[in-house]
């Protein structure tokens, strides 16, 4: 291990400040209706105007958290303030449910088909709250979270296409969400609501997505837990899973909950050994237990999201326990997704690999990727990489 | 061009009888519960025992049309039977509308959350009905024929998604089947229905989906017909358009429409001058019509039944109106399919390429592919090739 801590940081650092973050200022922000643009090209040209929610609601947490974390910027805090205001005034239906996506006036176009944009609002209005001391952000945080809780155990409503009773299957995506959600609200939330939370949630992820046998979690289990041999009940998703074990780990380091970390690092380890793609590097995006034809086409393409959350896992891991193979696979994630995804010429991200590598589309932000996993992944990265340094 | 019509016709014609056809007759057939299997593996082992309403239907139509057209054999209608069987006793809810998927035992999995499965159904009972000559098949084909045209102005019903009134579009998929279909259910429908559906979907298809500009066919436009900016509204699906052209040719050979067939003609041949991957050969599946990144992450995969189609397309536009074009395009997309598809040790064909050409899942079948575009391309072009022979 040849380890150069401080540089690392650095690069994490400056490509964070001078490359990421002034890409999502210069080219993201809608001055003029409000919200952002998250459809922009290789050099930050918007090629489609449409909001995505989830987007929108991670583009507000990023602002916030650099204003909370890094620099009280008032151009920061301007940028949140400008996607919240859209969005509280534009995100929701009459019932309070956020709806999936807005068009560029920030009227409603998808309807609230599904739960997780109300987890990123709760998450984005959190910190916002918390960035401006605006109390009407706390409110919302706190409604939509509540809604979260409240479906659950039905996710997708009366947009759901599976015949009742003949096939259960819950997703790991909930409890999962819910994990690194509650955290993020931890400032809004009785300690007895966000401790009972976190014990469902690591308990389901744990006991019943975590398979014993092969030390891989699964996308979806019945709910006792149980596998069932069908597309669904076979899927891997090697990031998802990565990502899941980051989120249980700032709950059992919050906890100093020693078994868990080192279950979690055992399990992000398990699945990079099963994940990883022996021929040309980098993760799979889907994969099925069995070894079968997975549904989803897209299953051999390296994804710029995948790579960064077990950078951030692996090093998490490895602070958390000093164990030398998070050493060794941060060095091959971070070869890998720096050859593949970064672009020092426009900044930001590439979002989308072939399995050999090769970009398969010229943009850096889209329906799916916004300003959040990149610079999320780089800010934490940078943490760990100087809290590193007070080990060696 | 060096046309060999009598060897190429041998060889559709003994792909189909001498490896396709067995390939479902050994693999495919449930012979335990009913229906079939569709998830093959490579070998046409079964990986996968769900049920999917739509290769159902089309592997009931598929087996009833060799009895019908190639030849009357007992085992042929067996087959058919066996999944009309199945399909009548489990395929539809309490209300008559065909369910998406059911599991082995066929109990429902997967609501009717779109018009297709009906649409397959039609087509299926009214070639099984038929064969078989058991009226009870016309019934439920005339059933399943008049839900799609009671549902096709709202395709997806209480399960679709978008917001009504911001953004209205209307997808080319419905009145391109219903051109097809009503083809196929032309023996049980009266002569004044049948020609108000096809006048309907012929003046539909090419005054609204048709682009006057681009010669093209776009995937979604307004009601009216007019193009909107955005991923849907600037969705192009080369596959679909040119198997569109094909269904409208037969409509307008059996009207003797000239203007029709090259107006047909003419827009596969744009079609395939902006699809074909002029780097790697094949024809893209999704792309975008200003060249902006598609939303599809398997946008520049390279599908079998996108290639089939335009086989089946190309060999009619030129017996058709004999424009050499049809014939170089012909022999382009031959090459590039029999060389990247077919499959000669173990029958059938792959269905899935990247854009290189290399087989990315190793399947025979699927949730999508099933005993459908394989052997009806192979068996319309082998028809075509012969009556080809007349024209040399």
């Amino acid at each position: 291990m040849n380890k150069n801590l401080p540089q690392l940081a650095e690069l994490y650092q400056n490509t964070l400040l001078q490359n990421v973050i002034p890409f999502w200022e210069q080219h993201s922000v809608d001055w003029d209706y409000g919200g952002y643009f998250s459809c922009l090209d290789r050099q930050g040209n918007v090629y489609d105007t449409d909001k995505f929610i989830w987007l929108q609601n991670r583009q507000v947490w990023m602002f916030s958290v650099f204003y909370n974390c890094l620099e009280q910027k008032e151009d920061w805090l301007t940028i949140a303030r400008h996607g919240a205001e859209f969005l509280a005034k534009h995100g929701r239906d009459s019932d309070g449910n956020w709806y999936f996506a807005l068009n560029r006036q920030g009227e409603p176009l998808v309807q609230p088909y599904n739960v997780f944009s109300d987890c990123f609002a709760a998450m984005a209005f959190s910190k916002y709250a918390l960035a401006s001391g605006e109390s009407w952000a706390k409110e919302v945080a706190l409604q939509a979270y509540h809604n979260v809780l409240r479906r659950q155990d039905n996710p997708k409503g009366k947009y759901n296409k599976a015949y009742p009773g003949t096939r259960s299957l819950k997703t790991m995506a909930v409890p999962m969400i819910l994990a690194n959600l509650t955290l993020e609200m931890d400032w809004l939330l009785s300690g007895e609501e966000l401790e009972t939370v976190l014990d469902r949630t690591v308990n389901e992820v744990m006991n019943d997505f975590l398979d014993a046998e092969t030390g891989l979690l699964y996308e979806n289990v019945t709910p006792d837990g149980s596998h069932l041999d069908c597309f669904d009940g076979r899927l891997i998703n090697p990031g998802h899973g990565i990502e899941a074990m980051w989120f249980l780990m700032d709950i059992a380091h919050r906890r100093n909950d020693t078994q868990l970390i080192n279950q979690a690092v055992d399990t992000i380890l398990n699945i990079l050994d099963f994940g990883w793609d022996k021929e040309y590097g980098g993760i799979y995006y889907f994969m099925d237990i069995k070894g079968h034809p997975p549904q989803q086409l897209e299953w051999n393409q390296k994804l710029w999201w995948v790579h960064l959350e077990t950078l951030v896992a692996l090093l998490k891991g490895y602070n958390l326990t000093q164990r030398k193979e998070c050493w060794q696979w941060f060095e091959r994630v971070h070869d890998y997704s720096w050859q593949h995804f970064s672009d020092k010429e426009y900044g930001e991200w590439f979002g989308y690999c072939d399995r050999r590598g090769e970009v398969i589309l010229n943009l850096k932000g889209g329906k799916w990727k916004g300003c959040f996993h990149v610079p999320r992944a780089l800010y934490l990265c940078w943490q760990e990489l100087k809290r590193g340094q007070m080990f060696t």
